[in-house]
């Protein structure tokens, strides 16, 4: 199919064409190395044995869901109330609303709930969200299933490992209500910062035993916790032990990233995602090449100016993904990338003349993908297979 | 009007509702904010005797492009191609595309000229995309209007000021192409590493005279040079003289934004653009409360760090926009925006309970709005009056 508005031109693309003939800038995504990704994680948690609940925040696309899910109805993780409808609306019939629950979106919760009778459960860490959660079940007459946070290593949110009062206050509050106590979630964010696989995997053993000591606690005052939910790419790929633990959460692994190959849990050649950019300019003088990704395609995120190695907004490869030598994103301007070598190196600058195509892996792919609306697919040939759309916004 | 889907309860909200019910987290506009921002800039403009052509990059909201157009046909300027068809199906016909050129984007510019009859002119500024314009004029019988780009502080692209040799040499290729020389055109990017009014007057005086002496050289070559483009919002806001210059382009001082207001451009009472978020949790003991309004809803600019004032991911006001004291974004995760107050403040954190709802004034207005597909539009009464939508993408 084709199109005949300009203003629509990059809506519709013909299948099975040249990567080349793409309008640029746009997302292209390596269906072979998602499945590659997604296989060794399956392969890696069925062998701890657990279950795996994949985190869709990162792909935010249902046919990567699919590749990623271990069944067509889920287990499954979101990011916001839209991708729990959405997701739904494709047929992912168990989720976790993995962001502590205000009591003002219970109403939503609910309504996705009995539009496609999906098991969405909630986090919450509080009292007064319990509170909140049991009069909503009161009213209404849902049994809302509900997972408490704990905050294994004082990341983000979550109630503090130990406080078993507070823990058991929250679950009896929670089962007197009428709410369907499923367990503990813990997530541990702080791996993120790690480079060294002994360091996450002893992150993973703090997210691991604060889980297991909160689920005794829980089971030790006559409360249900039939779930101990754990996870993060970096813990879910170096975790020594998940004893105990009933299912791990992991998402951006499935794409990887340049901030995930700083942290260690990729290599380069598992990227699956990278921005198809257009040469549009040169400054010769200073070894610019100008490219039109700017830090709208590419997305503001810097993460890893703080890794031992600043990959700028990204490292520039050639159409078949071979990384060009020491070559970066330098700056980006709004719809302008400042492409060269990588400052320090001797590599001298390749040859990229006017309308020349590059493709840049990005530093961090939940925050790239959210520029795009939609992956265009390359298979094995390095063809444009499908355009798979992307469920952004709340 | 109102919408039966849970997927879809963020799309079309009844107006003239209260702002409190929207879901969160949402973009808001203020009107009124951003007629006064125009109005001042209008004026200031039409004082020093040139054109304005609005930079429509920032808002990508026909709404608020005729807000700020002096008239509803333009002049205008856009950052995409996505933007010119948009604008131009809403009545724009007179662009400038400002990115240069990469020649396999010319049967794309000439669908839009003459799909809607449009003035859609370029900008380049090398030999190669000349020629490839000539060529592509004399292909398709389309006499593309062009400006040629001067770099005038070596902030990105253009040519050399002072290099007339090449200036003369782009613009004999393009008249002699068959093309429309339209003028030069200049961009003082490095204007927003300042602070000072004074330093910022000096850049537009660069600005200013680089654009002159090009439109000169032209000139004495006797090539056609009926424009001199300048403009960013900061010179544009401080220039002291535009003698020689034809018209002004400003776009992020229509919503302003706290990176703006480090410049000094604009007053923390002139943003009309914040993130709607709703309180989700807290971790007392550290002095954080817990926001929905994560990195996904406020962008990952961050452009405040490197000012004088770091205002982390954004400065949190109540929901009449007024600033509790020292109250920041001081840290974001993808869908959770940590609250607290400024590092070495002592200011005390306000009692902000669970739902409760915050206005976060973004660093930077371009960025934050491309996370939202629209406008949550305040009237003077604080209501939701209407909703915008954006123009996002390529």
């Amino acid at each position: 199919m084709t199109t005949s508005s300009p203003l629509d031109s990059d809506i519709s693309m013909p299948l099975g064409m040249d990567v080349d003939a793409l309008p640029t800038p746009c997302l292209l995504l390596d269906e072979g190395r998602v499945r590659r990704n997604v296989d060794r994680m399956k392969a890696r948690l069925a062998g701890l044995g657990v279950t795996f609940r994949p985190h869709l925040k990162t792909a935010k696309c249902l046919e990567v869901a699919r590749i990623a899910m271990t069944t067509p109805g889920g287990p499954a993780m979101v990011s916001t109330l839209r991708e729990a409808a959405f997701f739904a609306q494709g047929g992912v019939m168990d989720m976790i609303y993995g962001v502590g629950i205000a009591p003002g979106k219970l109403d939503r919760v609910g309504a996705i709930r009995r539009q496609w009778g999906v098991d969405l459960a909630l986090i919450l860490d509080s009292l007064d969200q319990a509170d909140a959660v049991a009069a909503w079940v009161k009213a209404n007459g849902d049994p809302l299933p509900v997972l408490i946070e704990v905050d294994a290593d004082g990341h983000r949110s979550g109630i503090t490992p130990g406080d078993e009062a507070l823990l058991v206050a929250i679950g009896r509050r929670l089962v007197d209500g009428g709410a369907a106590l499923r367990g503990v979630l813990l997530h541990a964010g702080d791996s993120y910062r790690l480079d060294q696989a002994d360091a996450i995997a002893d992150a993973a053993e703090v997210e691991r035993m604060a889980g297991v000591a909160a689920a005794d606690a829980l089971r030790r005052a006559a409360l249900p916790c039939p779930m101990v939910s754990v996870g993060s790419t970096p813990t879910a790929r170096f975790a020594r032990s998940l004893a105990g633990v009933t299912e791990v959460r992991a998402g951006v692994f499935m794409l990887g990233d340049l901030f995930q190959m700083g942290v260690g849990t990729c290599a380069l050649e598992d990227i699956a995602v990278s921005v198809l950019s257009t040469v549009i300019g040169h400054q010769r003088q200073k070894g610019w090449i100008i490219v039109d990704a700017g830090w709208m395609a590419l997305s503001r995120d810097r993460g890893t100016a703080r890794q031992a190695v600043d990959q700028g907004y990204g490292i520039v490869c050639d159409l078949d993904g071979k990384p060009y030598g020491d070559l970066i994103v330098l700056d980006a301007n709004q719809e302008h990338g400042i492409v060269a070598v990588r400052p320090g190196s001797t590599a001298s600058l390749p040859d990229l003349p006017l309308d020349a195509r590059v493709r840049i892996l990005p530093n961090h792919a939940c925050a790239t993908g959210a520029q795009h609306d939609r992956y265009h697919v390359l298979d094995a040939a390095g063809r444009v297979a499908a355009a798979w759309p992307r469920i952004n916004g709340w």
